[in-house]
């Protein structure tokens, strides 16, 4: 069989705000203290892990639209869940609104991610979205260890 | 800006066997009697998250190729580190086996998956990507909590 195409741009910004929005409600899940100061075998805390995710999704699509990649470096830091989810909410329109300016021969350009990583713009994306996934898996650990259910993996507005 | 298809029904395949790549180290990873017997908060064992990915792997894959889904099971439970590798690595051939026999046109196709999930083929294996990313990142934490070294997330044949 030849191979086919399966995947468009819009599918992809589609999947990606779907596990955003997986990530957003495990972020209300986590107990104010426990958000910022809770890990397992000296691991980062789930805000960390989410301050890492800030730091991939708007710079990255940035990166992306325009070739040019600013210094890699995590979200800023704050000091409550409110702060915390109002820059998931921002980065979430940001994101909306840099994705349709992506050139379309861009995601197969290969290009050099916040000036360490190369690859093409495609696989940027994948790396992003699956870096989130297998961390938020993690804040999942944390959940269950503290005895708080986790969202339903499942239950995402995704593709 | 139009929407640009931006991946192949091959880079899919290449995608989910460089994930598989990493699942299969992180199996290695872990000491014999954890990998069947630890976890934490509750959860499965990582063996039992493993038997939860072959079982949606080779199955799945069948389901998407032919139309023909088998009632969801979990895989055959095993006792070995080395039993649980060789289904894995019998699963990795089985997956290239199959794959090309899919017809292009059935990755846009919506149908059921086991019979319990509708959605598109391509949606189907999304999901068993992204189910098993979230559940390895689980595993990374109880290898983390054991004092044990997880293998680099970023260091897979992907995309």
């Amino acid at each position: 069989m030849a191979t086919t195409q399966i995947l468009s741009s819009d599918d992809l910004l589609k999947h990606w705000q779907g596990h955003r929005n997986l990530t957003r409600r495990t972020i209300e899940a986590f107990p104010e203290d426990k958000l910022f100061k809770y890990s397992i075998g000296g691991m980062r805390s789930f805000a960390e892990l989410v301050y890492e995710f800030l730091g991939m999704c708007v710079p990255g699509a940035t990166g992306i639209a325009t070739g040019q990649w600013t210094a890699w470096a995590d979200a800023k830091e704050v000091h409550t869940k409110k702060e915390l989810l109002a820059l998931w909410d921002h980065a979430t329109e940001e994101l909306n609104r840099i994705w349709p300016t992506i050139p379309g021969n861009r995601f197969a350009e290969v290009d050099t991610a916040f000036g360490q990583w190369p690859g093409t713009c495609t696989s940027f994306v994948f790396y992003f979205i699956d870096n989130e996934i297998h961390h938020r898996g993690q804040g999942f650990v944390y959940l269950r260890s503290l005895g708080i259910e986790p969202p339903a993996f499942w239950d995402r507005q995704g593709l």
